[in-house]
């Protein structure tokens, strides 16, 4: 302020002014260790405050809200219109339609019965519809959450030799996985799902669909003896070494149902009006495909089919759960890691279409929702389910109002399940390969990836490695290398804090990164330094030595006429800091006061400055002008106080 | 300042003024990808910068330099004085006097033969004093390191049935534990050490000393029979269910000398003056017991003695390395573990007395040093070794000039190794007990857990949980919570950090935390918000819902004649944003447009300014009023264009 108000040449009486509006660094009002606690926890656990609404209402209110918490349903149902309901069937058959050829497909892509993933389109559905608080989702099997289940269990059993054992596993580990969810919403660590950055998604939706289409060619040629492994290498070698197994039957079905699959969807991407086009095509060539191999009795022409499968609702399967100490590894494994995945799928796809219109998904009771979805269902021979992406995408544009849509595609399932079975008997496995090809494809999302590119180029090393690594290594270790490599990032950013040195803005009370601003003009005799990041026990030496470093060089660069005399340490950007944070800020005053430097430091936050004081009660090192609230009014109160200064530096500087 | 002037009437004019004083948000100057890693590697790997001293230099100067930079004693041996060989001279005996007898038990601490601790206190001593740039630092076996290696090389082998392959595991762990630390030194990787915070060692030490001196009862009480076991409760209980294998005579000798070495340290802590007192007692109470013994003939009245110890010096042992893969995990494991702990309290001691004495030392150097020291000792008869904290503080306090101090210890116990062994055929086991005893009881350190509790709570919760892990689970399982817990607090601080409501001091420019600062008020419409963490993939969700939240309260509590209309975010203490930040903050302009608010960003930092106009090209969402250089100038800038806004903002309210 002085320095504008100087030039404006008012002079003396203006500092005199200035003098006086020198401002106190205060700490927060005090507050016990409890109420801290339960405030931190808070802001940790409750960021959202999910009880806001039930603050200062009358009991029967409460309850009333509390029960619309728990069962959204409640929520919509009473004031559903017959309109709605209109929108909502129409969505609900559209979604149903795709539904039943990708069940189909998805449980095959799991090594599970067909017919599994029929009855994973029927009861969670239901469930969701009654617990989930997205009016968008579409609810069932999906691809990739399929294809890592199929893979982690078939290490422990070969589906082809042990099929009921393999089932019975599959249903534990969609158990566990329940459990899982359930328990990340209800303790509140919906955060965990956070770890999975955009990158890494991208990375790995990219890496799991190339090898979900690889694993088809199996199908899509006919291939009998295919490799049990998941990465590209044994992949594309067992398809190689079996050529003599191709059949050219299969391959030219394959290869054309694919082309009409992909047609219709890249149509419908053209002109998004055309999108039931894309929509209708699986069940179409399902329906086309079965016609042809049973006119062509084609199954004796070296085309594998599904062969029969049976009427009948999901039978109960909770006494198929398997808690038997040799596989639960392998399951609880299994279940997490499709627990978190699937998660991650379902919550996304829920929160885009939320605020596509505007409304509000509670994170952690999404995964409560589908948690309990996942938990059923494993009762009720269904494996692992969440909200799939395309399909929501479609119940979306065919205009769904509620969860009502879901509850339309069940029943439509049911109906198949009741009555149209027989038909599949004949449907080709070829021209679920290609279904399923042609669903993938559309997570390879290169764009996004240049965009990281452009962006961020860690995070496209991020991207790369998941990417890398689940074609190359395998889809959870993929997972697990991006993961880490995320965290390790974070850390860094903590254990090598960035240090900026700050210049005045000419005419101003303004200081700013000295590189950044080219304006910015460093004032002589003070080195001002600030530091961005919680001062802790991970970064005091670096921070030791990078200032030791930045004191050198400004001794050596400085001219001479001006002696470096103060260092100010600019604490708005440290939120925190712990003991050893303490220890090092205490350190630093007496190793600058050897350099014959004054240490100030300038607006330390709450947290820190009660600390400050704290330790000022043990170690008594706050000087008189040892703290301010602005740099400019460091700098203004520690150079007015020059003279005294100048001597003091000068003897200890010559000692 | 706009606020000053006009308070000061001085205007329209001032106003204009301020119009055109509005700065501009700069982007630091563009530079190339390239060169942007080369810095960040640089200020993450060699924040210390340790080839400036090279820079600019003549050729044949830069030889020079490197070899004194990697051959510290060149450094000081030129010029090295007769006066400084006399202050060596005693430092080195009084070092020695204290090593023999502490050589002797750490390694019985180790279940080692008590000769390797005499080896170990011979060779390594001498390679330290040619490489460490510390002047303070006693090199030699050192209690906590001696523990763990035998603790973890236990599990693995018997050492009373099988002691040769024992002793083979111990040389190749200290191989392994050498080789890891010379290349954290080389891979500049030291800040792998930082992870171990104060709180969590001074809680493990505390741990290890229990630990370590409950072990000791073993010899004090003349036990024969006596648990593997590390943990308090296995101890405890093999200690009472063996009454009757105590013998008294042995519990007498153990509590008198136990009883002196305690006095003597009590003693020399009061009295600093007489500190010789403490470091004497060790020698002489085993002198004294060993008189004892051998006029008594005590070893037949139930004391167990050391036995014969041939003379000689250390023979070569690279050819005892086992690199076979039974043990090859155990021994990596072991050398890891005691590598990193043995580390620490070398760096940490080094970095002390340098700081005491105000020189620096370069922590990479010193684990380079202390690695090639531990690998020539491993292929001497060596078991792990390094700066002992104890040690050093005799050596600094005997008034050591150099590492010469270190040769001459090592020549003092060479010549023990030489002809002295026979002498201590008769020292009983139970003095060396309490020798050790009375060494790890100065490890706890009650005071500072005290200062812990009293600054940090979160932070001693960390110190208590590596204290009771190590007493009640295993010591290095003890110490792998403390870390965790650490890191995991870290991770913490960013997925959930810290925003703070800004509001103006009155009659300035400055803003300030609401809550902190009583004086700080509220500027009616306009929302000011701090984030204080970089904002990525594992907190965008938080900071929405939090955001929201805030608006929300905002909305509900202010009073209605002044609507909200604008928020503020201020960056300044942001250092980074990943992809997920950008799209982040370019999703919050969104939904804030959608309640009828406009978004102003105040202070990127270089980093994100430039991401922030990366992204521009793609999205283009900065708008004119987007960014601003303080929250003063966008209050101001914002407030004066109020009258176009009223409308707008109400017409986007009223939709």
């Amino acid at each position: 302020m002085e320095g504008e108000c100087k030039r404006r040449g008012e002079g003396q009486v203006e500092i005199g002014v200035m003098m006086e509006a020198v401002h106190k660094v205060e700490a927060a009002p005090p507050q016990s260790t409890v109420d801290k606690m339960k405030l931190r926890l808070k802001e940790t656990f409750f960021p959202d405050d999910p009880f806001r609404r039930f603050k200062g209402q009358p009991p029967r209110r409460k309850w009333v809200l509390g029960a619309q918490y728990l069962f959204p349903i409640l929520d919509w149902a009473p004031n559903y219109s017959f309109s709605f309901f209109k929108s909502d069937l129409v969505a609900g058959l559209t979604i149903a339609s795709l539904a039943i050829p990708q069940g189909i497909s998805y449980a095959k892509l799991a090594n599970l019965p067909p017919i599994i993933g029929l009855y994973s389109s029927f009861v969670p559905p239901l469930v969701y519809s009654v617990l989930g608080s997205s009016r968008d989702l579409a609810v069932g099997p999906v691809s990739i959450a399929s294809l890592i289940m199929g893979s982690m269990l078939r290490q422990a059993v070969n589906p082809n030799t042990d099929p009921f054992l393999f089932l019975q596993l599959a249903f534990t580990a969609t158990f566990f996985a329940g459990i899982f969810q359930a328990s990340l919403g209800i303790l509140r660590l919906g955060f965990i799902i956070d770890f999975l950055s955009k990158a890494t998604l991208v990375g790995f939706m990219a890496g799991a669909a190339i090898i979900v289409s690889l694993q088809q060619l199996k199908n899509l040629l006919g291939i009998v003896h295919f490799t049990k492994k998941m990465a590209v290498i044994p992949v594309l070698s067992s398809v190689f070494h079996n050529t003599h197994e191709w059949s050219w039957q299969t391959i030219v079905m394959g290869i054309s149902f694919l082309a009409f699959l992909l047609l219709a969807r890249h149509v419908s991407i053209r002109r998004p009006k055309l999108f039931w086009l894309s929509v209708g095509a699986p069940l179409a060539s399902v329906i086309i495909s079965t016609l042809v191999v049973f006119l062509l009795k084609a199954q004796n022409h070296g085309i594998s089919i599904i062969g029969k499968l049976k009427c009948g609702l999901n039978r109960p399967s909770w006494d198929n759960l398997l808690f038997d100490s040799t596989y639960l590894g392998t399951t609880m494994k299994t279940g997490i890691v499709t627990g978190i995945i699937s998660l991650t799928e379902g919550i996304a796809s829920g929160r885009t279409f939320a605020s596509l219109r505007g409304y509000q998904v509670d994170g952690n009771k999404e995964m409560m929702a589908i948690g309990l979805m996942n938990i059923v269902g494993s009762c009720t021979s269904c494996y692992v389910t969440t909200g799939a992406f395309s399909r929501s995408a479609v119940n979306h544009n065919a205009g769904c109002k509620t969860a009502m849509s879901n509850v339309v595609m069940a029943l439509t399932v049911m109906v198949t399940l009741l009555f149209l079975m027989p038909l599949f008997a004949y449907t080709p496995n070829v021209v679920l390969a290609a279904i399923i090809i042609a669903a993938v494809i559309g997570l390879i999302d290169v764009p996004a990836a240049y965009n990281i590119w452009k962006l961020d180029t860690v995070d496209f090393l991020v991207c790369m490695s998941s990417f890398l690594g689940v074609i190359f290594i395998s889809v959870q270790e993929g997972l697990a290398i991006a993961v880490g490599l995320s965290i390790f990032r974070i850390l860094l950013q903590t254990t090598r804090p960035k240090m900026i040195a700050l210049g005045n803005i000419p005419g101003t009370n303004i200081y700013r990164d000295l590189h950044q601003y080219k304006d910015a003009k460093r004032v002589p005799g003070f080195l001002v330094l600030a530091v961005e990041a919680p001062i802790n026990f991970s970064n005091t030496t670096y921070l030791n030595e990078r200032i030791t470093r930045w004191i050198e060089n400004e001794n050596s660069m400085e001219e001479k006429e001006t002696n470096l005399r103060f260092l100010i340490l600019d604490l708005s950007a440290v939120p925190t800091v712990d003991t050893s944070g303490i220890s090092f800020l205490i350190d630093l005053k007496k190793s600058t006061e050897k350099h014959g430097l004054e240490l100030t430091l300038v607006n330390p936050t709450g947290e820190v400055m009660e600390k400050l004081q704290r330790a000022n009660k043990i170690h008594d090192f706050l000087g008189v002008n040892f703290l301010h609230l602005t740099i400019a009014e460091a700098v203004f109160s520690l150079s007015s106080q020059n003279k005294l200064q100048q001597q003091e530096v000068s003897s200890t500087l010559f000692i």
